[in-house]
């Protein structure tokens, strides 16, 4: 698995979100149950994350407020903006942004993105979402959610008509001569011209090209039609896995997939998420995954879960397991690959209800990594050299307590074993060079004039 | 005109754009032609504006490219991304973003909005615009530009749409209660159930509300439907007024049609830009104006005054005046009231189309003041005291210098005036406060609980 002399290195991406991933974190003494919408909440947590030389942090996104406010902090400041006010607090870390192909307009997406990426110096990263649910299409004209396939057939196009946007200019469009009047070079000007199911967009983005060409695409739908656009565009890819074994066969398909679609397998990182939960005993850390479990609300969850898996309120009982019969996954307009995996680690685990919500309110179907600092080093080295990941979206159950906690005592750990860098290289570095990935080339540059 | 013991002070808003707002201004020796697409000129400006204790900055955009990159400076950073960059380098100062109600979604927008607000800590704007021009239109899917009319009409319900939104949190929702496990009031939201000509949208914001409850909102329009959409929505209005008589007539139409519209007339700003070119003497001042002058390139300025004017190319000549015939003011369907004021500019002046022209480069419509400081700051006091403007919005004709030499010579002219401000108040007020307007209430709070 190493390619010559360089040793392959694991990626590490920080998916942040409000006081952690644990749904009760919210209530333990050290949260700030307001610090989801607090600047300096996320400043800090950038600040762990780039101290731990972290490739990249994460911000997950809907267009919809969840009902219950009840159970845990709701709403969030946007993604986009959120990141660019973190683009100037730190120096080095890509910032990848949740936006949904569904509900935005490529032309104002294209220009925020390439914002940002211009903004940040070629930190920019787009988590591209087709955004399940009937909540957030009620929010901009639909009545019910469009279909999976149409969802997605629409994300492809968006995803053409962006890159077409993003290459409207030639890195080398902008002339700057004064003396002679001449600002710009027009015939490097490209506009999209596209015309297509659902989008038409005429002309150029007003922007210039930005440092990656575009921001780094990435991608978490785990369906077939989502692991076929993942294989298409995406160039990391965010997935659930419960098992080393699942984890394998998860990579495996998506790197042939990637080559079959014409592309180097080895330009599409995979990135697990795990929740890891840390003590310095395996006894103390089973100890603050307790507590976590002890402050669930579990008549929330049965509501969540009753929703996730289409039945009607009041179907679902704490302490029995779930019904024998439960609709197949091609009934699923929503988020099919979560539903499958809800369904399937209730049946191979045999949990009850009330089992299977804890298990889910930590990491809402993330792999829990519990133990010592050296247990969960030795567990991100196995998937890594495995066959199972080219490295992690790491997802601490209580931020930012977690993120300081992993950064403190699992990544010396991980770099001492040579597995984990121990500084940024270049400065200059984009986010997609450090996930080892080439610059987009331009698809038609002018060529340069010949020499008379 | 003074409100009881508190002297009427006048607003000041920097109106940035790139080089400068003079279109030669980027060939000067002293200007960045990468300028508009690097953080660190805007965080200069900001910072200028700030040490001017101005009460705003803004941004000017459109959702397309301009053709012809030669003549001056294209792209743009997107201004909603820019001020959240710009407001982590700022404290005090307004920061309004002009966004499109022709070619944004409510829901979206006013996301992006309210969070800006919550970053800035209450510092947010809006400059709401419905965006003349075909170019645009095909960016998003449509033929052809939308009908004036029908672009104000679609205004309008926008803004109905994104004011329910950001009241669909009332200010405490957020309970926080970690022991009972109770984090929000669901009886405290109020989705939007909006279902109208141009938008359904059903749900609630997913952001809480914001410190200012919604951003300042601005407006520019001067046509008849652009006046009584200010009159009905906006809070401060930003105007192009050649002489004192049209600005007096201007401010007091706009003030006595948002009376009649039922709101206190004081509660709409009304902000006439100048383009300040200064000099120790009035020499010096017009010599610098003639520098820049003298670095137009006149052709390109024949394309786009004929493109403005609906004429075919090739019918406008250098050394003529414009034709006596033109088409009225109801044939055009771009920016209406800006047709009229060029016509009426070259009318009365009986200018040339190269005099146009060079009138126009320098602040494309809007009123130079060239003299001294002490001019300046005369022109400033007269239109202020005589019922032609609450504030200015200076738009120097070249960037940093110009913004500079206003802060340095004119601002503190002003203040000792007794006109304007000498240091910022409240670190904590909020934009709208400084501009004298008070919050808005929720509009269907929940009654307090009653004491039993
Ligand atoms: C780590 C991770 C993060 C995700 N973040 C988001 C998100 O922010 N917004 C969203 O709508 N979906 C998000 N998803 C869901 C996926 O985009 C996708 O919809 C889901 O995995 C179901 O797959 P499918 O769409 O192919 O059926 C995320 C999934 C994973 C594994
Ligand atoms: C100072 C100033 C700034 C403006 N900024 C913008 C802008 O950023 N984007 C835009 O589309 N229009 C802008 N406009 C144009 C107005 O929004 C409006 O379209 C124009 O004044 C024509 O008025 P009407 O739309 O009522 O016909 C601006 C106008 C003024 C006076």
């Amino acid at each position: 698995m190493t390619r010559g002399k360089t040793p392959r290195r694991l990626h590490l991406n920080a998916f942040l979100m409000n006081t952690g991933h644990h749904e009760a974190s919210w209530r333990l003494p050290e949260s700030d149950p307001y610090a989801h919408v607090d600047l300096r909440h996320y400043v800090r947590l950038a600040r762990i994350a780039e101290r731990g030389t972290f490739d990249s942090l994460f911000l997950a996104d809907g267009p919809q407020l969840w009902s219950n406010l009840a159970q845990r902090p709701a709403g969030a400041l946007e993604p986009l903006t959120l990141l660019t006010a973190l683009a100037t607090a730190t120096e080095h870390i890509g910032l990848i942004a949740t936006a949904s192909t569904s509900y935005n307009s490529p032309y104002n997406l294209a220009r925020k993105l390439a914002s940002l990426d211009i903004i940040s110096g070629g930190r920019a990263g787009w988590n591209i979402v087709t955004t399940a649910g009937a909540e957030a299409a009620r929010n901009f004209g639909l009545a019910e959610e469009p279909a999976h396939a149409e969802r997605y057939a629409r994300a492809a196009e968006f995803l053409d008509v962006a890159r077409k946007l993003w290459d409207s200019w030639e890195d080398d469009t902008i002339v700057a001569d004064k003396a002679a009047g001449v600002w710009g070079d027009d015939s490097r000007i490209h506009p999209a011209r596209h015309q297509g199911t659902y989008f038409s967009v005429a002309g150029a983005l007003n922007v210039p090209r930005s440092p990656q060409g575009y921001p780094l695409l990435v991608q978490a739908g785990s369906s077939e039609d989502g692991k076929a656009f993942a294989a298409r565009y995406a160039e990391a890819v965010f997935t659930a896995q419960r098992t080393l074994a699942d984890a394998q066969a998860f990579y495996a398909d998506l790197k042939s997939r990637t080559g079959r679609a014409g592309r180097d397998p080895g330009h599409i990182k995979v990135l697990p998420g795990i929740v890891p939960v840390l003590g310095s005993t395996q006894a103390e850390a089973r100890a603050a995954e307790q507590l976590l479990e002890d402050h669930i609300v579990y008549e929330h969850g049965v509501g969540r879960l009753e929703s996730l898996l289409t039945l009607p309120a009041g179907t679902l009982k704490l302490d029995e397991r779930l019904p024998s019969e439960l609709p197949p996954e091609s009934a699923i307009e929503g988020a099919k690959s979560r539903y499958t995996l809800v369904v399937e680690l209730a049946r191979r685990e045999r949990l009850t209800v009330r089992q299977l919500i804890a298990r889910l309110g930590g990491g809402r179907g993330h792999l829990t990594f519990t133990g010592t600092p050296e247990q969960v080093a030795g567990q991100i080295e196995t998937w890594f050299t495995q066959g199972a990941a080219d490295g992690f979206n790491i997802m601490p159950a209580v931020l930012p307590s977690g993120l300081d906690a992993f950064v403190e005592h699992v990544v010396p750990l991980l770099r001492a074993r040579g597995l984990f860098r121990t500084e940024y290289d270049d400065p200059r570095q984009t986010l997609r060079e450090r996930y080892g990935l080439p610059r987009p080339a331009h698809p038609y540059p002018t060529p340069a004039p010949a020499l008379v």
